[in-house]
């Protein structure tokens, strides 16, 4: 048995008495049963995951993994594909980021992980863990990685989380940075899904109308090319996967090990939020959907795995900004539930 | 002409000049351009209410308006009138109801007001200003209110704004508290846009199917007894508003007025937002819609505004709640405008 399937086993469903509990304390706080709605859900949830019906958020972080694609190559982006690690360096050393700011807001720590930027070496503040230094191969024509790869970083994201746990992080959210990246996220999405639907391709950061239909060929005849292959979800990262997603996937099934609440972002994060459903589909107790992305085959995700994201704000941009704005929520519903008064003393 | 409409055609477009700089700047930020969604709009909105493109919030405030509802007496509400009461003193002396916290969340000044809660005696902490000693009447039979009434309440809130904006509050959230006041909201609302639709009413906090058929036919009946004097907004709230949602109305219109930017909450505040709407268009331009309430009526009258909400968290609570947690999102964009890089030095 491998490392990964001997970790799925120990995944354990939610703590029911902690979460019945907390139910009932909520249908006891002064309002109508129900009428916080989400608020309400997402303290029984992390009631669930830590065996406790109050819980506080002490230290939040962010896990965002900078990686390239080798199927950039096909101009599937309109970006240069060195916005990737130029992207990098802003979040380590320039701090002015669409994440570094929203993590200040929320007050969550940022880590970021190069697993395998173009041309970025040793940085203070990147924590340097490259799997394959100029990122994934072109998945257009061979596999964007070996199985054996997708298994170390599954497992090294797994293993993240278990040092977090030991640091006394409570919320994980999961962000990203890869110039092409939303390509492997929607091929693995169709993957695992078993769908041929051309409309589940978003336009990504911006491409032209031509481009984007290319962009959608490219990724038909790339899930066509691996067809035979996409048996299983390691089979999947390893055909038309991405380092980046292969992390979140482990990240996600570790929020489920090790009892730790983990939030999905945008359509990077969903695919992984995806995979690891699949692999064992208790890791969705230990996830929460923050924001509704612009990109279409993030829904369709979402949908399959059973979760409904609470923000509508047609955000796109990714780096884990979408989970920075719904820590704030999960404050919120874990406010209501320590310090709202009872009918008792009504 | 009354003070009402002499305010009224004091209320100007929002400053498009500060608009396009805070568009041109969200351009040239270190992000695909729009890929921040509601973020950038929120900044560029904040900037036409202002006249300036940076702006900071200093001090938020939810002004929280209690009433009782004389429709109540036609058993359209599964809760005791006397809770009005009762919640208005969790909110002032114990500072535990669901508003309580998470106006503390957002770093919110609560402001209550009685307007009209029966049984309810000076109290520390709220400001008495009762229009109707036991609050409206039964508009099952007759008029919820005067005109004239109708005309003070809206001033009242008119001035509220006047008065905050030299206290130096730079963000308001609208929220209520009263028994039966979604009855009032749907009935506004339905007659603001000329429908008939008993699917538009809702369950409010909890109503058995029978006392919800019930309710759907009071509100029905009360419409067509009115329906010769539902000539426009003052004469719907006079008919069957309630004090609520005619001071909500006047806060609207004095966001407008003195540029202070007012958040609707649920199907209470958004009648009031919609009636101020009709009086003048532009009062649009200076409201914020934050939570996708559960009541129906309420999508109905944000979509005539034409307001898309941010958060679909299922609440329906009332008292200010779904404003106290937006009030982070816009702390979010303006964060995001004021602080993130730009592509001049990337």
């Amino acid at each position: 048995m491998s490392a990964l399937q001997e970790i799925l086993r120990t995944i354990e469903p939610l703590n029911s008495k902690a979460m019945a509990e907390a139910e009932e304390l909520q249908r006891n706080l002064i309002k109508p049963p129900g009428s916080l709605g989400e608020l309400e859900r997402i303290s029984i949830q992390l009631a669930g995951i830590t065996g406790q019906v109050h819980n506080t958020i002490r230290h939040k972080a962010i896990f965002l993994f900078g990686s390239d694609h080798g199927i950039y190559e096909e101009g599937v982006c309109s970006s240069p594909q060195d916005v990737t690690r130029k992207l990098m360096l802003a979040y380590a050393e320039k701090h002015n980021a669409g994440i570094n700011i929203l993590a200040r807001q929320a007050g969550a720590e940022l880590r970021l992980y190069d697993l395998g930027v173009k041309g970025l070496s040793d940085t203070e503040g990147i924590i340097t863990h490259k799997f394959m230094t100029e990122g994934t191969n072109n998945f257009r024509h061979v596999r964007a990685m070996s199985a054996d790869t997708v298994n170390e970083v599954i497992m090294f994201g797994v293993n993240l989380v278990r040092e977090a746990k030991s640091e006394g992080i409570d919320l994980i959210g999961t962000g990203e940075a890869g110039m092409s990246n939303t390509s492997p996220a929607s091929a693995c999405i169709m993957a695992a899904l078993g769908s041929r639907d051309v409309s589940l391709v978003g336009r990504g950061a911006g491409l032209s109308d031509e481009a984007f239909r290319h962009k959608q060929q490219v990724i038909l005849s790339s899930l066509e090319l691996h067809a035979k292959s996409l048996t299983d979800p390691v089979n999947i990262l390893s055909c038309v996967g991405g380092l980046d997603i292969a992390a979140m996937t482990g990240v996600f099934i570790g929020g489920a090990v090790y009892h730790i609440p983990v939030i999905i972002d945008g359509v990077i994060s969903v695919a992984g939020a995806l995979l690891s459903y699949q692999l064992e589909p208790l890791t969705r107790e230990y996830m929460f959907a923050s924001h509704e992305s612009l990109e279409p085959a993030y829904n369709y995700a979402a949908e399959a795995i059973g979760l409904r994201p609470s923000l509508r704000m047609g955000m796109r941009l990714g780096e884990g900004t979408g989970c920075a704005v719904y820590m704030q929520i999960i404050d919120d519903a874990l406010a209501i539930i320590n310090d709202m008064g009872t009918f008792n003393n009504f």
